[in-house]
């Protein structure tokens, strides 16, 4: 099943989401303007969204309310990216340009904070202190993440420890702030939206690490960036780390670094995909699932929660 | 009269802000901790927070609460400025090597994020709705700014009203903000908090144009940055658009790019500096501060109200 057909009953108010995206980044600035189109454009899954409306039915669900939260979570994820990519030196995403790519890193900066600021406009229409301390937390961790992706890039000493902390702040928090404050804005009593938080914890570990593996395993035009990017970013993720448990193999990834050579990460590549380690990380995503699956046993019956099974058996075992 | 001592009577409260200052910036990452406090201890005026804490002396003044509001205004101003030193590709700023500099240009992207994300942790501590609504539409005007900034770089054909509204952008609204957020968090009447937006909005505009008046008159030790920098920059000031309405200084001016040598914009400065446009310059930095103590007039009385006339007036018609 597509991922679309398992939330076909909200299209109409998907469909106003989107429109709440291009309306929002309407800005004064024409440049601004373009760079933000340029980002929103280039797609996405916009499982944020998604997620933040199927938490909204748990409880007293408003469109008009809750589209604030939708739009601003999937802001704040394209305002990550657009900062992502400058860091990465990243030229493609999506197979299509960066905004660093197509204008340069200045702008995409001050894109990325413009973007931010947009959404932390559209949270204002949430009068609950509740979910602004949880994005403003869960804002401090993805910044803390960031950074720390930064000193362990190229880090052949580094543990799974690391690598699951990195990817909590990088993907698993953000997703599952989602979940909690869409339940939040609909008023969703605290048991159950803090559940819903651990849902999407454990949904997004599970992305992240699929994603890992998938930049291995998927093709060039699948991924519309070349596969193995993050090896060779210095980027260690779970198949490498699994990989490593072997010392032949670790001896031939600590040679990577920025200026290796095109057949010599192909080789190494090969290697890891080789070993196991894809079998091991995708024992691993399961086990977030699994984990994710379970917590949502323990909700209500309606259904969204049928709906979010769907999706997070889809997003953790996704073959692109 | 030196600045610190017209606000004598703050000076406990101010340490608590300074306090603060250091506690928030702590970090699980080393390095976003270092960086941050190596922001914050090159120093700066504590302009904002200083206009926080007297706004909120129009009102029921708890530091508990203001303290929030104070620290995070602060916050937002270095998180700009991070940024802003790599839009620049500046190495130096009051005298200090800036994080781009000691560490590198993705070092202070993300530590920009990082200190900006903290001064959300820190306002979700205010729980109105009106507080969040103006900070948000402040932050939203500030990136539209500093993208505007970077297009007019070099842009010769601009006139007063780009510049007036760049400057309002970069550095009157935070200002202005910074009165009335004081205001609010202190349960100020709407009639007067309006009025000290307005009476901040002036003031940080005089503030600025003397802050660009100040780039061609200071010396570089004062400046902590060499003399000039602005219009080196292509960043197109009072002065030099002044100085622009005599055609031959136009196409002085006119032939200044980021390759031009030393000796011409030495020159070139002279020329300004000899044309009468700091004069004028300064004129138009006196209408602004004369419109904000004019504002002030309607204040209640009390101490703070003296002290922002004297604040007004220093920054305002300052050497340095």
């Amino acid at each position: 099943m597509k991922l679309k057909m398992m939330y076909s009953f909200l299209n109409s108010d998907i469909n106003i989401i989107e429109k709440k995206l291009e309306e929002t980044i309407q800005a004064e600035s024409l440049l601004l303007q373009q760079a933000s189109l340029h980002t929103l454009q280039a797609g996405g899954k916009r499982i944020r969204p998604i997620f933040v409306l199927l938490a909204g039915k748990f409880g007293h669900y408003d469109i008009d309310v809750i589209k604030n939260v939708a739009v601003a979570l999937e802001l704040i994820h394209m305002a990550s990216l657009v900062h992502d990519d400058v860091i990465d030196d990243a030229d493609l995403r999506r197979g299509q340009p960066t905004v660093k790519a197509k204008w340069d890193n200045r702008i995409a900066m001050y894109t990325g904070d413009f973007i931010f600021a947009l959404s932390l406009e559209l949270m204002t229409n949430i009068h609950k202190p509740a979910a602004h301390k949880i994005l403003a937390k869960t804002m401090v961790e993805v910044t803390v993440g960031e950074i720390q992706q930064i000193k362990d890039k190229y880090r052949f000493d580094q543990n799974f420890r690391d690598y699951l902390r990195r990817i909590k702040r990088k993907t698993a928090l953000l997703i599952a702030a989602s979940c909690q404050l869409g339940a939040i804005a609909a008023d969703v009593e605290e048991s159950i939206h803090k559940k819903l938080f651990q849902f999407g914890y454990y949904v997004g570990m599970s992305f992240q690490i699929t994603d890992d593996i998938l930049d291995f395993t998927a093709t060039e035009e699948e991924l519309g960036k070349p596969a193995g990017s993050d090896l060779l970013q210095g980027n260690i993720t779970a198949p490498a780390l699994f990989a490593m448990e072997n010392a032949e193999i670790r001896h031939e990834i600590e040679k990577v670094n920025e200026y290796i050579e095109h057949q010599q990460i192909e080789k190494i590549i090969s290697l890891i995909k080789q070993s196991g380690a894809i079998e091991k990380s995708i024992a691993l995503s399961d086990l977030y699932l699994k984990k994710a699956l379970e917590i949502l046993e323990e909700l209500p019956a309606n259904k969204a929660k049928k709906t979010l099974r769907d999706i997070a058996k889809f997003i953790g075992r996704r073959k692109f």
